[in-house]
């Protein structure tokens, strides 16, 4: 079998071994019911209470701030539909104060996100729950514009969700200051709701660091897999155990778990694995950005060596920054798709965007960033990872220009073949 | 350290080798992201779909019937959420016909139902999302009756939600009679809702053999460690991908798996253990069945040849049924609580109900059959498994009396420096 090279970093990474360790060894020793008061259930517990410190301290946050959960589909769904329930609990300015048509809550949100954030507010807009602005990214930075987003906020505006770094360019969004300023304004909400603030974090942690304090939060949004963790997520709520306001309601009813904001028996093993994971990252993300960095940036200069004139680099706009393993570029010397490039290697991994999309349609998230269809069309997304060689460097690109080379020659041929 | 002796299997059951097994290699071998179309990919999503097969198999379903999720409570709750959502969509029953009372839906349920079917269609009523009738089970039986069910529907009715076996007392409810004639009943709603079937199985699977055609079931809910597989779980939706008579809503939106029913990237592993926890009770039941009910059945005898008259089987009511490993008891000999005669066991692990329930209250289930409060607030449960072994029961029930013993000797002490 030829050797793979993993280049789909951001569709989900391996375990890393001591994960993999802790899950397995709480799979076999820690099964017991984390709610039973039998020693089976209060070693199980223990493991939960000692993953939550180490989720929390990745993100600098108090354990308490921590509620695990499903995944990361899960987690944006939760806090974007705290934020309606939020809204219609405000006796203020629910009843009064509003327009008319300001009587639904009012979402600020990119037209970037990923589809666990961008679906539920379409659903929202469609049945008549909220209503939804779609800031449009800048094609001149890649990501939303900080003044657009204020220019979108209204009095019914209950909560701005970002996403802290974009999933096919790599670009990381001005979330900091966002927040910062959408603070200042709601010192002065007062017979209107603050506005809640939420950042999508699933594609930042393990790759930058990324602290709750630093970014101002209210919500932000872990997935367990994007960083050599486990199926699992967690959400952090700022001050979820102190004060009461930033609210969190519970999507699940049952039996209290999660201090009764997310029911259902905990899966003791797979948190077992989200606090390693996160452990890891505390202690090693400088080491990992750099290498990520490093392997990726030798990456686009050994394409650009190859391809020349080419090649594009969807993710490389303006100044901004990106995370530090992405790499989106489009190969122009076929005409034919990414995917079609794709299925010509033999030894790259990769996608063309996010995971869960159709593999055949240009990415709406490069189309909304102005970049021209034919270029989109032509898109793949090389994401690297902690374990990505140099050597793996050099076999892919290599790959890749030997799929281009397939593909020109069949069309020769076929050319060939049409002439004759 | 004393020899621990488990005897809480419905509160959780260990993890099976065969599932450990499918667990980890999944976890190290299948760790692509299943919508993904490279190799990585495709082997994952084939492990998805092998495990719905075993799944459905153990049912007696399809595999297009079975949704996954993270758990029996995620199942619960979006089978109920289904109803409502199922309720508005009906134009023609929804806004005309119903007397004004009638606007909400109207569910049936018991009042023997595990939190995760209680506290949502609590939440239901108190937020007026729904009314709901909790049918009370009679202390007769044990168990809910059909005729009471069938007198509760009301022209509104739109789910009946009634568990297949009680966590607490085991007892089996007549669940397979009740949708016979609700169906029957159906045949004649035509301008009004047809009222739709669920059964949480979680306490019946891997216990007895479960049918969702025997049962006549629209929807069944599984929760896998409670029969030696991991903390996720699935839902059986009949004819889900054939028909749209049974609908399903999701709850969550996002990247479009599990048929955009359930997005959120997969946990293949423990998908992969529950298909491989699922395949093993198909194989086994009748073994499975056969060997607990004998140990249990052992338990009960030793447990009356040791306490004679001063015991009190709560589970055993009337000629009802129960599941095989359930053992219901109230130690009379001294006046204090289950949990208290637990804390003096130097072997057993056992609850007093309910894990995710206080230790400390009498159980709620028990109280509402009619047990008297003083006996509930002794019950103990004791709930063997598949390893479980008559020596094991021997030490249990040694380690019962004495801890019965300690209490009373203590007491004795009490009362003896009081009379000094
Ligand atoms: C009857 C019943 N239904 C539902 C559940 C909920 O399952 P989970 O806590 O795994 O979500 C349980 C067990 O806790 C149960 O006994
Ligand atoms: C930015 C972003 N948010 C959310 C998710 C959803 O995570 P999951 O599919 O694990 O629920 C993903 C990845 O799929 C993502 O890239």
């Amino acid at each position: 079998m030829a050797k793979s090279i993993y280049l789909d970093n951001n569709a989900t990474t391996p375990l890393e071994s001591d994960v993999l360790n802790a899950i397995t060894s709480a799979l076999s020793k820690a099964w017991g019911n984390p709610s039973s008061s039998h020693t089976q259930g209060i070693e199980a517990k223990a493991i939960i209470e000692e993953s939550r410190q180490h989720v929390a301290a990745m993100l600098g946050a108090k354990a308490s701030d921590i509620i695990f959960n499903s995944g990361g589909t899960e987690g944006n769904n939760m806090i974007l539909h705290t934020a309606v329930k939020y809204f219609h609990s405000g006796q203020d300015w629910s009843h009064n104060g509003f327009p008319d048509k300001e009587h639904l809550p009012h979402f600020i949100t990119s037209n970037l996100e990923h589809d666990a954030v961008k679906l539920v507010l379409e659903h929202f807009a469609e049945e008549g729950i909220a209503s939804v602005t779609f800031v449009p990214a800048s094609p001149k930075t890649g990501h939303v514009m900080v003044d657009d987003v204020i220019a979108a906020i209204r009095p019914s505006t209950c909560m701005i969700s970002i996403m802290l770094a974009n999933n096919e360019t790599g670009i990381i969004q001005p979330v900091k200051e966002m927040f910062e300023r959408v603070k200042q304004i709601n010192t002065s909400r007062k017979t209107i709701p603050k506005i809640l603030l939420h950042t999508d974090a699933a594609q930042a942690i393990g790759k930058i660091l990324v602290s709750v304090q630093d970014l101002g939060a209210d919500y932000l949004t872990i997935v367990g897999h994007k960083f050599y963790g486990p199926r699992i997520g967690a959400i952090y709520v700022k001050d979820l155990g102190s004060s009461k306001e930033v609210p969190l309601y519970p999507m699940f009813y049952g039996g209290g778990q999660e201090r009764n904001y997310r029911p259902g028996t905990e899966n003791t093993a797979m948190i077992a694995g989200l606090g390693q994971a996160s452990k890891l990252v505390t202690e090693n993300i400088d080491k990992y950005n750099r290498h990520m960095e490093k392997v990726r940036d030798y990456l686009e200069e050994r394409l650009k060596a190859e391809f020349g004139e080419e090649i594009c680099f969807n993710g490389r706009i303006g100044k901004s920054c990106r995370i530090p393993n992405t790499c989106n570029m489009s190969l122009l010397s076929v005409d034919c798709s990414g995917s079609e490039v794709l299925s010509h290697c033999t030894h790259v991994q990769a996608s063309v965007g996010a995971a869960c999309h159709a593999q055949n349609r240009p990415s709406p998230i490069l189309l909304a960033l102005d970049i021209e269809e034919d270029v989109a069309r032509r898109a793949i997304r090389l994401s690297v990872g902690r374990e990505t060689t140099q050597e793996d460097i050099d076999c892919a690109v290599n790959d890749l220009k030997q799929a281009v080379e397939k593909i020109q020659s069949k069309n020769t041929c076929i050319s060939a073949q049409r002439v004759e």
